[in-house]
């Protein structure tokens, strides 16, 4: 696994170790990571520190010039909230680790020329899935979607 | 002024006193105001908690159908992180004190489906223009921007 999207992991394991939603993010400028971050809907009772926002609020205020050197690596596909985050802070390139048990706003992304690199790693997939199965109401409070409208 | 925006106007007010940027924001549920909140890139330094996502944060973990009975006020139009937590969480109606000083993205909004009232209200306007004029750099920081662009 790419080493940046290994820490994006090692973030979502940390996650779904204290009971949360296993997603993870980290902020990666000039081949260094700045900030890290996972999901905090379970343990801080947060609806907006998804995993990217953490890995931007944990990085700290930098300059606009300086995202706009930067990567963000994140486990699963941004969301609206979030890819509106890489759009607002002019993040020019996401990797996602994958996009099979949720597809976020990445056409969008692309449509305002940010470089979405979408991995599919099998790894992440699994510990997503697993998730979802085992707690589709949490999960789906996490993407603003009721469950009973839900195949789960 | 709508007494939903002025309790907006009032954390704006909270904030510019507390030495941050005044911009601040309440979700409205059934006639009543379950999260209130303003800018908090100075007191906290925070990245993320604009206005609009500090009461949606203040609001707690609410369930997802419970954002489709809402109303966001804003003091100012909601950017693109904003926006994208609004569409996120389905918030059907957002209300905007002013877009003279910042046009967010309320087109993209407004193509979701999301109702946009802008008032364009005179004190929301005159409190946002005074601070960019004294504070060119920290609000450009905000929405991303670098200030040298920008004729200021």
């Amino acid at each position: 696994m790419d080493s940046f999207l290994r820490a994006a992991y090692e973030e979502a394991q940390k996650g779904e170790n204290e009971g949360g939603i296993p997603i993870g993010s980290v902020l990666v400028i000039d081949g260094q990571i700045v900030g890290r971050g996972h999901n905090q809907r379970v343990q801080k009772g947060s609806v907006i520190l998804h995993a990217e926002m953490s890995a931007l609020e944990n990085a700290g205020r930098l300059s606009p010039s300086t995202y706009q050197n930067s990567v963000l690596y994140t486990t699963l596909s941004p969301c609206k909230m979030c890819s509106g985050a890489i759009l607002l802070y002019k993040i020019p390139r996401v990797v996602i680790g994958e996009n099979q048990n949720f597809q976020g706003n990445e056409g969008y992304l692309i449509q305002n020329n940010v470089r979405v690199d979408v991995l599919n790693d099998q790894d992440c997939i699994g510990m997503m899935e697993a998730f979802i199965q085992n707690n589709p109401q949490l999960w789906f409070e996490d993407i603003g979607e009721d469950s009973k409208d839900k195949d789960c």
